[in-house]
């Protein structure tokens, strides 16, 4: 299948290099930014372009890894073909291509991607969807060289998890970042805390989070919480602190119910 | 060292387990629930007691693993000797022991215990204080033969710690549960997340949590947030999410500054 690739940035590179190691043809990358398309062009041995216009309208498979608002810009400069336009945004309808294109879909990594931190595909859940039937098939092969886990999911359903994504993801990196000012606000090293983060996110592998909740807002020790509203330096974090603690309280409550 | 384990609970377990390993005599376990101090005696091939009363007055080294406002009643009931008393709380001042022994301390293990997950204590780090030099050595070696991260800092610095593992530890766990919640509501496995979890988690291994925010807060995606809060159903997550949100914001903003 000979591949173009839109985008080079975090999930075009991990996605360009899974691709290559699973022997598809990579036939061009196309980013705005010349040297980030030279770049991963040269990684993956094949040719690059800056121009919308220039992007071959040959492939069999066009994957757009762009941000959500630049996916509808570049398909309308680009010169569109037979191939089947796959989109990998988590919060973005399928139907985006709709109006320029007839075959089309979605293949959502639910992962967070850096340039530099090689990823195996294997494991990053693949969640896609297509608008015609032979086209899932095509995707859903596509999907299984590269990860042990694909289910076809609807955009509707796909939002939500992306909106999840951003708590898992985006906000325990913001908590872990608090957690770290208050460290190192008391001159300690944050790295103290790294072995409690991790222990934390291998009990969610095998525990549901609401089952290995701990602490002072679940044990309701109010006279611990008092103290560390005390000790918070920023009003913002202790709003954060009293807030969590208060929607961890109303969980336990309801789990008790339940 | 003759040892006397005071708590049964999940850090009483681990801690015994590890001492046990090591080497340590323990030579009795107290808990005011005759059940769990029979359970842990006999996993440590000793003996137990649930009264407080009958608690050894000849061991070298007491370690509380009690919740924080049970150490002075314990200590108030038990008949105290000439060895070497511990407790392993984050929140309570060493002076906590004074009024009643004179040789006293702190080991604080940074780590969420369950009794049912055997950690290695090698990579635990723990937090020492104690009130006179020589206990000071005795206490670091016992910390060095179980961890490869042993500290010496005061009871003020330690509360600083306990209040930034809640961040790590329960709030995270907490923005997991809620994570959850949002995959589920919609019919989906929460397992989905998983992956997701363990990358954030080891990024934070390698890279400083500041620098390593990703996510619409930080690139001021102003059009997912808004979509994102009206997809939320419940109120108080929605309070979390715009919170969080300007959290992050106003820190990367503070990045750029500093």
């Amino acid at each position: 299948m000979k591949t173009v690739l839109i985008g080079a940035g975090n999930v075009a590179t991990q996605l360009g290099k899974a691709l290559h190691e699973a022997n598809y043809r990579i036939i061009q990358v196309y980013s705005r930014t010349e040297a980030s398309a030279s770049m991963l062009a040269a990684r993956l041995g094949t040719t690059f372009t800056a121009d919308p216009a220039a992007i071959a309208d040959n492939a069999d498979l066009y994957l757009f890894c762009v941000k959500d608002d630049a996916i509808v810009p570049i398909l309308s400069a680009m010169p569109v073909g037979a191939g089947l336009y796959i989109h990998t945004a988590g919060s973005v309808p399928m139907g985006v291509f709709s109006e320029r294109v007839e075959r089309y879909g979605v293949l959502y990594p639910l992962q967070t991607f850096s340039k530099a931190r090689d990823l195996s595909f294997r494991e990053i859940p693949l969640l896609l969807e297509a608008a015609r039937e032979e086209d899932a098939w095509i995707l859903a092969a596509l999907a299984g060289k590269l990860s042990d886990t694909v289910h076809f999911i609807t955009s509707e359903k796909r939002k939500y998890l992306h909106l999840a994504a951003v708590f898992a993801c985006n906000f325990t990196n913001h908590i872990y970042a608090l957690a770290a000012e208050i460290v190192e606000s008391e001159g300690m090293d944050w790295a103290l805390l790294q072995p409690l983060i991790s222990e934390t996110a291998a009990k969610a592998m095998v525990l549901p989070p609401s089952d290995a909740q701990t602490g002072p807002a679940v044990r309701g020790d109010y006279e611990v919480m008092q103290k560390h509203l005390e000790w918070l330096k920023d009003d913002r974090t202790k709003d954060i602190y009293r807030m969590l603690s208060e929607s961890i309280h109303a969980n336990s409550l309801k789990e008790r119910k339940g």
